[in-house]
């Protein structure tokens, strides 16, 4: 039984805490892993800028409801369960991701949780794993699975070595250049037929 | 994270070989492991019968596709799917659910695989693991879901046992005899306030 497990930031959706940090007009809300390397130290300061600010997590939610799946990703996504199951591996946190589950027609998703007061203030934030994604993709091959992995950047690529194949979508180039082995998609049609190639080998 | 590990045949839909022997007029289809207890005998009389026939899959899809949903089974879902991450673990075959998961939209499925010949004619068949629906519980857990799992039979009682929580849904009178320590559901709402309950415990 074969299973695709796709990132869902930049292979599905546009980087959500971007659009979040752009809507609010608070620039700090938009660093990223490549700006603060230490992930822990990059939430507790997006938590504290939250926090400052009064900016609660139903006012994310609404702004997050807004944000349209890249052109084309609802119709590749839909195509891509009626063949195989799907399993959406993020980083992201799963009160951020409901709505856009909704607008994807609610795959299964494997992602953090925020933990939030009752006055929707967000105090905390829990990992379900260290290296989920990782561990994720090894849970589902223990399950039986045979399992492709898509993903656009370095945080993927354990989850992509880990799975029976793994492919790289809209990378930047960096990667491209580091990694000449995976295969790399550009669009949803050339991502498919990737797919398709692989899940249909005998 | 939360996540609902459940049994397709008696839990969503009615069960698919019965369903398929009535309309097939083959009584000797509707067999289960409660007459022939060796899974594999029994699975090989069911081949053989549908090649005497001439039954392709194309055919016993047919069938499959006019099965409706048990009452009420696609709105428990669709609301579980808004709260919860769902797994379908079935031991069915993914040419049989095909049909059913488009009626359910597309939920995430792990079951078993049918060989088929060019002509339609199955062949053989492939189990994905040995007790699949237990290991597969156990690897979602070790994917750091917490995993309640909902069956109706006895071949569900490993998984539930596997599981963080589990609980029968119109289960035999016997098995709540032998098992009064699980949960029992017959009904859709109570199924679900089991389930929330569990789920919203802190």
């Amino acid at each position: 039984m074969k299973l695709i497990c796709l990132d869902l930031e930049g292979v599905l959706v546009p980087e959500i805490w971007i659009a979040v940090a752009e809507v609010l007009g608070v620039p700090e809300l938009a660093l990223t892993t490549r700006d603060v390397p230490d992930y822990d130290h990059l939430m507790r300061g997006r938590l504290a800028v939250l926090d400052d600010r009064g900016i609660t997590l139903p006012q994310i939610q609404a702004i997050i409801a807004k944000l349209a799946p890249i052109d084309g990703a609802l119709t590749f996504l839909r195509r891509l369960r009626e063949r195989y199951q799907v399993v959406i591996l993020s980083d992201t946190f799963e009160q951020f991701a409901r709505p856009i589950m909704r607008t994807l027609e609610w795959p299964t998703l494997f992602c953090n949780t925020l933990i939030v007061a009752p006055d929707g203030r967000i105090t905390d934030y829990r990992l379900r794993l260290e290296d989920g994604k990782r561990k994720s993709v090894e849970a589902l091959r223990q399950a039986g699975m045979r399992v492709a992995a898509v993903g656009d950047s370095y945080n993927d690529l354990s989850m992509i070595d880990t799975a029976d194949t793994g492919v790289l979508f809209r990378p930047p180039e960096r990667i491209c250049r580091e990694r000449p082995d995976l295969d790399v998609a550009y669009g949803y049609d050339e991502l498919d037929s990737i797919l398709s190639r692989w899940a249909e080998a005998p």
